[in-house]
């Protein structure tokens, strides 16, 4: 399988919420997709956030993103048209998680199924998270899964709640993608989740149970919004090649 | 009764704990006590931080607390000693409220069973907000609640979980003090809780609990940690007299 890294841009939070409580200057952090290449077709996991939503809705986060870090730009540079996606994966339905998928029309839709009734019908205090709904519509074909399940040979998502109700983490081969459990290397390492959560007990079973995971499969963990981490991985068009 | 606000000092903390996930400077936050002198004796409620605790474990929160604003000099303000204070009653176990509990060493401890149990065996990221574990030891007696209470005619404590899980906020005479289910005005009046808490769904049930106890009771709300609402306040040795 061919791993490719979009980039979808970055936004700016307080240091106490991306490692909850911990004070310290406001991070730029990054947001990006994961196309994988297999023998079925193509999949996506998430689709960055919606530059005009952000600044529109959460101006605060100070979204950059330029035309050659969207969805479609991202996935042209992988010779792969928006068309091509034959499933998309949501980790979650956060904002910046969700902003591309209006982009993808034609692939199937994975997510948790109480992810997809907690964004409709959300807690006060997610409101910002799940502020944008271009995600959902009469058109777009879900397909929810219940806790653990095998995507394809090789793609496996895991039930890792507390980020939000209904969170999804994903091994691509050797490639472990906790996405929101936790943010960064030293979250994961010093088990802090972000102080954007609904359930943190639950949130911290789930770094733990991350941490199982990379060990009993022998995976590399890729966190989802490490600015330092980030920078060490490969971006499209560059890849990764992993055995399903 | 009578009604005293006891100044102990200040902390500083993140904006986004403060105001959970709301960007901002640090704010220096107040740390009070209140007593209460009714028919039967004195009542304490809570004992703010413990100066070289805080330097020493959480020294990035920036204690200040002169002499004048510990347990013995505020009480002294309100022509009272340690000894004479009957009842203690612990909102919650937080380093910030347990502080001076050592210093009042004869009063009975009135806390929540479930605060009671968590302090002592709570999740690690409470640790900063249990680190201080001086309020407990063989001679202290604890006199547990497990709901809602009358403590005496006109003190009135209230179940309020999600800040920690045996939160407990008190009505006295026409007073209600949530203590840290709500952290300062804005926080009440937008319902956003402090970024520290276990169970911020239960937290946002607490806040509203707080005001329809506040529209039932015909009571005026007190803020724990409003740099701004505590500067309105009156400080002892001025006092507030409230009818139970």
């Amino acid at each position: 399988m061919r791993v490719w890294f979009l980039d979808g841009g970055s936004i700016l939070v307080p240091h106490a919420s991306l490692l909850w409580n911990v004070p310290g200057a406001d991070v730029r952090i990054p947001c990006f997709s994961v196309l994988v290449e297999h023998d079925g077709g193509l999949v996506l996991f998430d689709t960055g956030f919606d530059l005009e939503h952000t600044q529109r809705v959460l101006p605060f986060e100070q979204p950059e993103q330029t035309e050659e870090r969207t969805i479609p730009a991202q996935l042209a540079l992988c010779c792969c048209a928006p068309s091509d996606v034959t499933t998309l994966v949501n980790s979650h339905l956060h904002f910046d998680h969700v902003g591309g998928n209006k982009l993808v029309p034609d692939a199937d839709v994975v997510l948790h199924e109480k992810e997809l009734a907690q964004a409709r019908d959300h807690e006060p205090f997610e409101y910002f998270g799940y502020s944008d709904t271009s995600w959902d519509g009469e058109g777009v074909r879900f397909d929810t899964v219940s806790g653990d399940a095998e995507l394809v040979p090789g793609i496996r998502l895991f039930e890792t709640p507390g980020h939000s109700v209904g969170h999804l983490s994903a091994i691509v081969g050797s490639m472990l993608f906790p996405f929101d459990v936790v943010a960064t290397t030293r979250g994961l390492e010093r088990e802090i989740q972000s102080g954007f959560h609904i359930d943190p007990v639950a949130g911290l079973r789930s770094i733990r149970r991350v941490k199982e995971l990379a060990a009993e499969h022998g995976a590399e963990v890729y966190l989802s919004h490490d600015p330092d981490a980030w920078q060490s991985y490969r971006h499209a068009p560059d890849f990764y090649e992993v055995s399903a």
